[in-house]
């Protein structure tokens, strides 16, 4: 029976078997849908999935412990209130703001803006803000708009976050992986892959970092570094992408100024997420993209444009949701993530000395060739292993020790962290973090 | 200055002049942010924009007069008790169902085949069903997946809903333009059409229709061109993109078919929307894409595989809203909208009788040459006018007359409609339709 897709040259009218049932295949698709990360992800998750009772250093999504149904409603209800004190609308506009068609740049830009300007020391333009589903909606919009044609393409820190590679996939966005020290992004890599990409023919358009506990290294910018990037930045002329989900969770020392607060010449576009902060099912999130357009108006207009295409506006009653939790926290994320950060930092000592425990000087498997690094914040921590850690020694991991982790390779494009474990710890207690530390330890002892 | 989008030759290092602001241009950005169909939206927006007093056929949105704010926290409610008392979740679970990252292809699946077997008596299997962020989403997914390189195209009758024209131009891929006449698409001119891309080398691999009073014409198709159009699909191994927005506005002689409800052979992809029904700010769709895979699983799962990388899951609480607007009408949309149905076709037999009262037989404008059709329901009438109906007409009409309408030419991609005008009656009294239409049959005394 042909297909559809089974005519893979297109151009001949199909025989009359074509009348059957339709059938269509993968290789007649957009390449996206069989990326090699996908793939891999959907493979982690079935792995997670036949393993529900193992200790999970896999799942990224933030803890949940505090969450209330019941605060839903009164963030609509304070939503609503500021529509009609501080903003003056009517009954039928207030109801219209609620249930109509919006604004395609959002509804809730100007708390956005509040927000910044309170935990970021951000002063943005409400304009310059575009209120998206989802800081990866975000991510499309302006991978979207960067790549004209075939010799546009971004850089990017390797290892990199799977959204990023995903979305750039997407639009046929090229991604050039640039090394990533301890301190992140390297600099003189960055400097020779924008050189080498200029030598191809190719028009390098950004580079893309997440300076504060990256996802997945966990590892941080310097403030040398970061105006070091923008100066790079400048000097090639290339726009900075800045992505910034994690920055509310610190390790306690307080925090380095974002790229964007450094950012004097409109170089830096800047991701902001909600969905470590209030949360990830709203999909709300949102971009600051405040560059001039030659023509007038910023490049937030020519995302809302795309974002037209793409979804209109943001959900109403999500960004409702969102603006009640920002405004009954006075706009300061960071206050309302008190609780959280707490957790994330108790949890990431909690892993350090357990791991410390069992693989350092004092500990049973010291010498055993296990390291790991040291984040100042966030919710990753990477380990180094002294055998190779793939998908089949996950599964080993999974069914014989009762424990997951992410194997690393998954975040290079090509070679790279064949030996190095990301351990999440965002959802689990301190005793459940002890439990799986003891059979990794056991997994280590088992293979080493 | 010389800046990131000015170096259009982008393969040498910069001069240090571009150590200074940055600043766009749109040439430098993908061809989308240019396209003539949202530049023209903008202008319409514009001119509607500076006369706010004027009568407007133009807005497309729903009815908003039965919206209640109130019903936000009663369909949540209704949500959270079905995933207790239905679906059985523990309080642990309902709290992750709302507030956690989800499941891609969605939360309220099972409730949109509920819907679907009691309004639209089609039978659709739940994991056939994939929930996005509105209809447009959807839209961007099916094109993004069939658009595997630079040979492949969709077709679509013209006059063509911009947003389906916008959601191609966003994944470059080309639409072809097939006839439209009363009834429809012209059966005829789409076998023409896909041989005449087949005979260029290039892939047709869908059409899409709204085979219920489309936007903008108005017209529907006969249950034998459902039938035709079905067999013509498999006879050229093309699938079938059926929208349907507005089925349940039927001016009351009940409806025809779906094309997915006659479709044997999962030739056809059906695009659903809540914007007309729910309400629009949801930003709630879906695609029932049942699509047999040769590797197995259904084509839902991997345009799911598309959504990981777009805007993730759906937004739970939109999800939860509209869940419980389905709960609460037993799962009966036609039900549920049962008095805005009304308003639509008391406001379409308003519309038809106003323009008969000054433009047909008896009126004092007859034999003025202008004419219309006349949809069977849903939003939306063309009228036909003795001279040329363009954006400089639309903005005399405005200025002089203050009454708006929508050119028809911007539905056309490239001749077309140049005498048409499109009125949208979903928003007006019947006391502003009457007035309105006053004011157009003084523009046409004015310019006949």
């Amino acid at each position: 029976m042909t297909s559809v897709s089974e005519q893979l040259d297109g151009t001949a009218a199909p025989s009359s078997a074509a009348l059957g049932d339709v059938r269509l295949d993968t290789a007649g698709l957009h390449a996206s849908v069989s990326d090699p990360t996908l793939t891999a992800m959907t493979l982690l998750n079935d792995i997670a999935g036949r393993h529900p009772d193992a200790v999970s250093f896999a799942a990224g999504r933030p803890y949940e412990g505090f969450y209330e149904i019941a605060a839903l409603g009164d963030h609509l209800a304070a939503f609503e209130r500021h529509l009609v004190d501080e903003l003056g609308l009517g009954p039928e506009a207030v109801r219209r703001t609620f249930f109509q068609y919006g604004r395609t740049k959002g509804l809730i830009h100007h708390l956005i803006s509040r927000h910044l300007a309170n935990d970021e020391r951000l002063a943005v333009d409400p304009e310059s803000v575009l209120v998206t589903t989802g800081c990866q909606e975000a991510m499309v919009l302006v991978l979207r708009a960067l790549r004209r044609d075939d010799r546009d393409v971004v850089l990017a820190a390797y290892p990199s976050y799977v959204g990023f590679l995903g979305a750039a996939r997407l639009v046929d966005m090229p991604v050039r992986p640039v090394a990533e020290g301890p301190g992140g992004i390297d600099l003189a890599d960055l400097a020779e892959q924008i050189r080498r990409a200029r030598a191809e023919g190719l028009r390098p358009r950004a580079c893309y970092v997440v300076p504060d506990f990256a996802n997945p290294s966990g590892v941080s910018m310097s403030e040398a570094d970061r105006r070091g990037l923008l100066e790079l930045a400048a000097r090639e002329d290339v726009l900075v992408l800045e992505d910034n989900p994690y920055s509310m969770f610190h390790g306690g020392e307080g925090r380095l100024p974002t790229l964007k607060s450094l950012d004097t010449g409109h170089r830096v576009v800047y991701f902001g997420s909600f969905a470590k902060t209030a949360f990830a099912g709203a999909r709300v999130g949102y971009v600051v993209a405040d560059q001039p357009m030659t023509g007038g108006g910023l490049f937030a207009d020519e995302l809302a444009k795309l974002k037209s295409m793409l979804t209109l506006n943001t959900s109403t009653v999500a960004q409702a949701v969102v603006g009640g939790f920002l405004l009954r926290n006075e706009c300061s994320v960071e206050r309302a993530t008190v609780r959280e950060a707490q957790v994330y930092r108790d949890n990431l000592r909690t892993v350090l000395t357990g791991l410390r425990g069992h693989f350092g000087e004092d500990g049973p498997l010291r010498g055993s060739g296990v390291s790991w690094n040291q984040p100042a914040g966030g919710m990753f921590v990477v380990v180094t292993l002294p055998f190779r850690a793939d998908d089949a020694l996950l599964e080993y991991s999974a069914e014989r020790f009762g424990v997951l982790w992410t194997p690393m390779h998954h975040f290079y494009a090509g070679d790279g962290g064949s030996h190095q474990i990301r351990l999440s710890f965002s959802v689990l207690s301190a005793e459940l973090i002890d439990v799986g530390l003891g059979r990794l330890a056991a997994l280590v002892a088992d293979r080493a």
